[in-house]
Formats: C-alpha cells, structure tokens, sequence
C-alpha cells in the first residue's frame, strides 16, 4: 500500500485573501497549490502613488515565489483560470487543467462602469498595476502635450483631469494627483499657465467618503478644496467620450483624462461557478464562506458575498481575514470538525489626503490631520511585503516629503501598453 | 529696436552626448532646447542589469524636466524628430517644425542585425529600457512555462539562452544571466531539473572583448565558464527563428530566447541629413565634429564618425567629450574663434562578470578580480544620475550581494508591450 494521498487545496488569486489562506495553510498536513496569472503579489493600497509618480510599480509588488519558499507543502503555477468544473473538482486553464479536492477562490474584483457609455474605451482606472502605470504615462505625456499646444481650447483638454468617484480611491488620489501638480510639475514646466489646469472630484452621492462619519467626510472635502480640487457632489456621470465627459445634469467637461474610481464588481471567475450572483456580480456564500451545494469551495475578498445582514466594504482586511477563515474551515473540515462563521473584525478605515493630512476611523473614534496621516504611513508601511520594498516606498514618501519632489515622473514604458 | 535675438541651438537627444552638451551651454547667452522622443535620461551602462532582474528600470532612468530646472537657458520639448532641412535649419517633428541656428544631433544608435535573418523578428536587445523590460519578463515568463511543461524537449528549449556577441554588453549580461538562475531563480522553482538550463554565448570573432588585451579576455571566458555559461568563439550566426537559432557551421541551437548584442548602427536620423553615410551608417563628420558642408550641425556619441586614423568605441565617455566638444565649438565660433578638433582622452574599460569579477584596463593597466570589481561599482554609482536612484541601485546591489537575491523577479507590465 503507498501512503495516503494529501488532501490537495487549490486556491485561486495571490492577493490578500489568496496569500493569507496560502500562510495559514503551511506547514499543515495537506498539498496547496496557489495559482495566479501574474506572478507577483500586489499591494493594491499604493496603486494611486503609481499613478501619481510617487513611487515605481515595481516597489508594490512582490514576487509570489518569493513568497513561497519557505512554505515546504506550497507549490505555485502561474495560469490563467478560465473555467470550473464543480462535479469533477478540475479548473480549465490557459495550460493543463488542475485538479483540487479543495478550492478557495480569491480572485478579487475588476471596476464596475455600472453601463455608463465609453467608460470602458474612454476611461482610466486604478485597479492594478498595469492601469496605474498607464494612467502615469498618460498624465505625464498630456503636461507634454500641453507645452507644446498653441491652441488654448485644446491645451485646457489637456489639462483637465476628472476622477469620478468620491470613494477613498478617488479621494487619495485626486490630493496625490494635486500635489503631484501643485509642486513638481509646476517646477517641470515653467511655460506652462497653471491657472489652465482643473483637477475635478465628481461623486454621485451627496457626500465623499460615505460610510464614514460626517466629521471626515467634510474634513476630506475641504482638504481636498485647499489643495485646488474641485469636489462636486450629486455629480452622477451620465456617459464618457474620449474628449470630455458629461453628466446627468448635462453639463458636458472637456477633458483628456477621465480616472474611473466609481465602483467594482466581482471578478468573472465567479460566473464560471454556474450559480446565480448576487449585487455587484459577487457570489453568495455561506456564513462559513462556502459556495452553496459545494462546501468544498469557498471563496474569499472581493468576489464573496456573505449571508445575512450588513454589507462588508471591499478591502484588504476582509479579505485577509475571510482568507484565513476559509483555510481554517478547510483544516476543520479534514479533521471533522464543525466550520465557524465569519466575522469581521473591523480594524478601521484610514484614508489619505495630501502630505500632513488624513481622516482616520479607528476604534469607533474618528480623528484628522497630522497624526492620522503619521498613523496611515505606519500602517501602510508595515504591511507592505519586503524589506526592499519598504525602503524603496519609504525613500518615494521621504523625497516627496522632503523635497516636494516625485521622483518617477517617467513615462516608461515609452511603447503603449496594449488595453489602457 | 528690439534687443537682439540670442543664437538658438536644438540638441537632438538626452543621452550622454546630448546631456553634456546642454550643460556646457547652460548659463552661457544662448537659448538651448533639448529635444527628445523620451521625457527621460537613460543610463545605458546598467540596462543588463534591468534585463537581469537586479533592479527596477525607473532606477537607471531621470526626467529630463528635472535635469534641466537649474537652466535657466534650456528649455525641453518631447518631440520625435522625422526629418532634417538644413538648407532651412529646421527639424520636421511628429508636432511643429523646430527651427535652429546651430544643431547638435545626438540620437545614439540602434542594434545591427547584420542582415542576419530572423534577427529583427525573434531576438531580444538591449538597447533601451523597453527592451530591457521586455526581455527580463520574457526570461522569468519562460521558466514559469517550462515549469508548466511536461515535454522534455519543449522544456530544455525553453531553458535554453543565447546571447550573440561577445562584447562588454554580451559578456556581462551573460554573467548576470548565469547568476539569476544559478541561485534565485534555482530557488524559485524547485521542481525544475537545473541540469536543462543553459546559457551559451556566442562571439563570431576569436575571442571574447575584442579590442581588450589577451590576458582580460582570456580572465573573463574563464569567469564565465566558471558561471556556467558556454562560451563559443568562432560562431557567427546565420539565421534566428522562434524557436532556435542556426551557426554558419550548420548546427542548430533549440532556443525560445536569442539575445541580440552582436552590433550597433547609427539612428536613422542620420540618413535624414541626405549625406553619404559610413560605415555602421554613421555620419562622417570633421575633426571639429561638424557635418561637411554644414559648420552649423555637429554630430557627437554613436552616430558620428569623426574623420582620421582610429575608430573610436561608441560608449559613454566618447559620447560625453564629443557632447561638451561640441557645444564649446559652437560657443567659440559665436566668439569669431577657430574651432578645436575632438582629441578622445580615453578612461579606460571596465566589464564586470557576476559578482566579485571584473576587467579593468585603465591608465593603461589591466588588472582583473574583487578590486576590478570594486572600480566598476564606484564609477557605475557615480556616474549614475539622481541619489534616489543611487539609493535604489545600490540597495538592488546589496541585496543581490548579501542574500544572492534578486528583488525585481516581477513580469510587469502583465500585458505585452507592442514590439520586442
């Protein structure tokens, strides 16, 4: 008789949901195997200072082998999952199909451009590294273009940038973007009249920041004033064209650069379970995390969808925690045990406007300004995966912070990605 | 009377050559404009450093904006030139024409193929950032397939590199390429057969580093070797496909990556001037560095090919003395003084082959090994523009040196750049 086969979990998205479930699985009687189509872990909480020239991509992304090494029974394949087949317990790939006796789905969310017309051919986003480094080639060559363009019209297109959504995205980087322009920028191009340039905040709802209490909302917004944004409110966008975006009042904006932060939805990958979706294409689970009629799944992050009262904000501590859950419920499982239910335990919201500046929501208290924008970078810096990397990050903020100066103001690559 | 309109002299190129030449122009009664395809300064010593994962491409790169802020007299315009008119000192551009009193072309050069067939097609180079980045995710995206690949002989084509060209480019990416697999990447991926990686390089000439003494070229083969890289002399090239490259001897090599360091030829800006051009496509210019026939357009770096006995290499000091010659020509003859004819005051070679080796041949010395190696880190790190990216390349170095780590193992961007 050769010995027992090891249970085998296959989970599926190396961000924070995938790499935490893969951590607490180590070192544990069963074969993991994680699978992504990039092969690095991404830290999505820094995209915005991609793009805003701040720090270089490469500083929030870790190399998932890396990772990995010291995890004896962890394996990785990079591979695009394309399909599921829940009754043979086998995921199609872009190569040889993976089998799984477990599987945890972490594959996160994409944006959401809800059917607003041209946001998908028109807009930029801010949902992975490949976007952000796009969206600062694409900010940096419109200066360019700019400095070259005789015609006033044209040149305040250029020079008019709108973020659509008032969420913490749109809000940190609308203030990144502000500074990016208020210092650097106006030393780069002395012909240039900064007077033509408009950073405009446009969010649907009647405030910015909503789920967070009044008091950081409001403190946010004039933050935002006092570093030249335009924050508009009750701004729903009605369609984006590649020269201007209108709105549902139908006031028409000429612009060049329409950053789209306005909503997310599930990765497609939830579809292929064949089960009806829920809000925002997520996929309903059980309060242990498992797809219904197949315990054996489980899926974690963005993409899941809890039962029962109270909606959970899309970001890295639910997907870290549901993650780890899920891998636990997994070994419970093997060993007979009951699953335990998920609940989040809520670390706080810090949000970032600007240098000195910040709203944090932390232990039911909420508080601004200088010791919360201090509390932000520790908590962003300590996360972060990488030694190298934290110097690196710290050296961007610290050139920044000293020297009012954004050290990769580089449109690099200089050939055009393929897909904005 | 207006005041009267200060000489206007467009430097082509951010380069070396073009660099130079600006900041011998700068605070002198002259209105400078730099022009250029890219809104940054390339340091192309470490480009096989970027290709070997080592360090992040913004790290050997600098907006020129920033360059030039200290000027009051430089201006900047990113622009690709398409066209010269001498006859009207004007430059067509992908923009307006930009008009000239006095040019300095500095465009650098490009890889020869030769005529080789395939080459353009299939081979990566190493001539600027883009190709640097692209050949870095195509080595990393290579293993992760070859890990994926069940067939022996896909597999073995798959880890199979050759690098044509045994110059100093050749050479030490060749080194650097040995090292990323002999350690991280063996790390990276432990179900991998390390026995089915090779790395060749193949030089069409009797040794490697033509033009060095004997006993450097014999110390670097040697060195090599000892990384494991089979070094082939006598094998020229006659044709690259996708999947293997064939030696004029007949063999042919099973590949999926053929690195192109074999040759430069000049920017085909050159052609542009309408002149005959020399050899390598270079423009044959007067001692003084001026086209025949056109005091008032200098040529400097790789696309110019001073008249004389004695080829001169197409490196950075050429580049850097040939830049500040010229613009002190133009200075002088502003001045009604003769012009001075280009005298190149060699510093000597220095290549490095992984770590602790080096060649040195300097004050007419050769002298090879740790101290070789410690000059060319020193003179690398100086040279290099920005303490930020000092910083960063130094902390690339130590982690590579320290725990035989290489910290930029990232496939990034995700989607393909058009072009190779």
């Amino acid at each position: 008789m050769g010995k027992r086969r090891r249970p085998r979990i296959v989970v599926v998205g190396a961000g924070f949901g995938g790499l935490w479930a893969v951590r607490t699985l180590a070192f544990e009687p069963v074969e993991v195997l994680l699978v992504d189509r990039r092969n690095h872990h991404t830290f999505f909480p820094l995209l915005y200072q991609v793009a805003a020239a701040e720090i270089e991509p490469e500083a929030i992304a870790f190399p998932i082998r890396g990772l990995l090494r010291r995890f004896p029974n962890v394996a990785f394949e990079m591979a695009e999952v394309r399909g599921i087949d829940p009754a043979a317990r086998r995921l199609e790939t872009d190569g040889p199909p993976i089998d799984y006796d477990f599987l945890i789905l972490a594959p996160g969310s994409l944006a959401h451009t809800f059917g607003v017309p041209g946001v998908a051919e028109h807009a930029f986003f801010l949902k992975d590294l490949d976007q952000a480094v796009a969206l600062r080639n694409h900010i940096l060559s419109v200066f360019e273009r700019a400095a070259r363009e005789p015609d006033p019209l044209r040149r305040r297109r250029l020079l008019t940038f709108v973020i659509v959504g008032g969420g913490p995205t749109g809000v940190e980087f609308a203030g990144a973007l502000a500074e990016l322009i208020a210092r650097p920028l106006r030393r780069d191009f002395p012909t240039l009249d900064f007077r033509e340039v408009r950073v405009l905040l446009l969010e649907a709802m009647a405030e910015v920041l909503p789920g967070l209490p009044a008091v950081l909302s409001a403190y946010a917004r004039e933050r935002l004033r006092h570093l030249g944004v335009e924050v508009r409110r009750r701004a729903p966008v009605a369609a984006v064209g590649p020269d201007r975006v209108r709105l549902q009042d139908g006031e028409a904006i000429e612009t060049a650069t329409v950053v789209w932060t306005a909503g997310v939805r599930g990765h497609p990958l939830g579809a292929a379970l064949g089960l009806p979706l829920g809000p925002g294409e997520r996929v309903p689970v059980t309060p242990a995390l498992q797809v219904p009629g197949h315990p054996e799944i489980y899926v974690v992050g963005d993409l899941a969808l809890p039962e029962g009262p109270g909606k959970l904000p899309m970001v890295a501590p639910v997907a870290i925690q549901q993650g780890t859950l899920a891998a636990r419920n997994i070994l419970r499982a093997l060993k007979g045990r009951p699953s335990l239910p998920f609940r989040y335990r809520d670390p706080g919201t810090l949000v970032t406007i600007g240098r000195n500046a910040a709203v944090a929501h932390v232990f039911g208290r909420a508080f601004t300004g200088f010791a919360a924008w201090l509390l932000w970078l520790g908590v962003h810096l300590i996360r972060l995966i990488g030694m190298r990397n934290r110097l690196v990050v710290l050296s961007g903020w610290a050139w920044d912070y000293l020297f009012y100066e954004r050290v990769v103001r580089l449109i690099l690559p200089s050939l055009p990605v393929r897909g904005k």
